[in-house]
């Protein structure tokens, strides 16, 4: 995208940017949860991460298939709020003393990331249904499901074990 | 909090520490708010941006209700996520020509400021409850509302009227 131009024209360079931008936020991620599991102490929690590790993979590969079926070239650009919410998760959990505080931060970290692609992939979904494209949308759906179920997983495990040891 | 020492020692350090966030967030949102009214097109969504701005203020107050209450100072910590997620608005909705276009785009930028407040507030109120404050708790939970109720309206003005515009 040039810097002093507008090249968002039309819903699809929109719907095209944006498919960049999460495919960027994606890559990040494959690069952070590794990390994040090696830092949880709860071993649910390290295997939730590393599940949603190959799940991530998955995605960036459903995202390939999207660029692949619009003709286009596979490519990421920058997405300061993933690097924002990233960088953010490595101060907070850099500053935790106690392991299971620790866990929680890591929780309300990943969470963070997950509500990222949940609003992300929920109108990149509504703006290829907008645009006549229902095999991109059902191809989409099928990875804003898995965010969400990574994110009530998230939750269960926070507020039924996590917090309790955290807060004791 | 030390760039060498690790200062969140306890699950109500993580609370504080994340309370302090979120106001910097509440803070950046108070500023980012009226110029995204400015810039949306549809009357409907210059509405829901400045009553938004209302909401927010109050939210900052809120918190401001809550460092009270724990005996502190209010104080706001650097959030990278919320600038990120504000720089990228601003790129993105820069880059856009079309004013229709740019609704959605703009729409889309405010419910990823919007769900990364519902994660900070989810769990705020989760370990509020933990640490024995279901007063803070409640207080907080009315804000988790109204972030939720304004994500909900943003959807559904982006489905009922907005994307079809931006697609036309």
């Amino acid at each position: 995208m040039g810097l002093f131009t507008r090249d968002i024209k039309t819903m699809n360079d929109l719907f095209v940017h944006q498919l960049q931008d999460i495919y960027y936020a994606e890559q990040q991620l494959v690069k952070a949860l590794p990390k994040m599991a090696d830092k949880a102490t709860e071993k649910q929690l390290k295997q939730d991460f590393m599940l949603h590790l190959d799940e991530t993979k998955i995605h960036a590969q459903r995202l390939e298939q999207v660029f692949k079926s619009l003709g286009l070239a596979v490519k990421a650009v920058d997405c300061p709020a993933i690097d924002g919410i990233i960088e953010e998760a490595d101060e907070v959990t850099g500053e935790v003393a106690d392991p299971a505080v620790l866990d929680a931060a890591l929780i309300n970290a990943a969470q963070a990331a997950e509500h990222y692609e949940i609003v992300r992939y929920g109108s990149l979904i509504a703006w290829a249904r907008q645009l006549g494209r229902s095999e991109i949308a059902a191809l989409l759906q099928k990875t804003l499901e898995e965010e969400k179920v990574t994110d009530r997983k998230l939750t269960t495990l926070a507020e039924g074990k996590v917090n309790l040891r955290a807060a004791s």
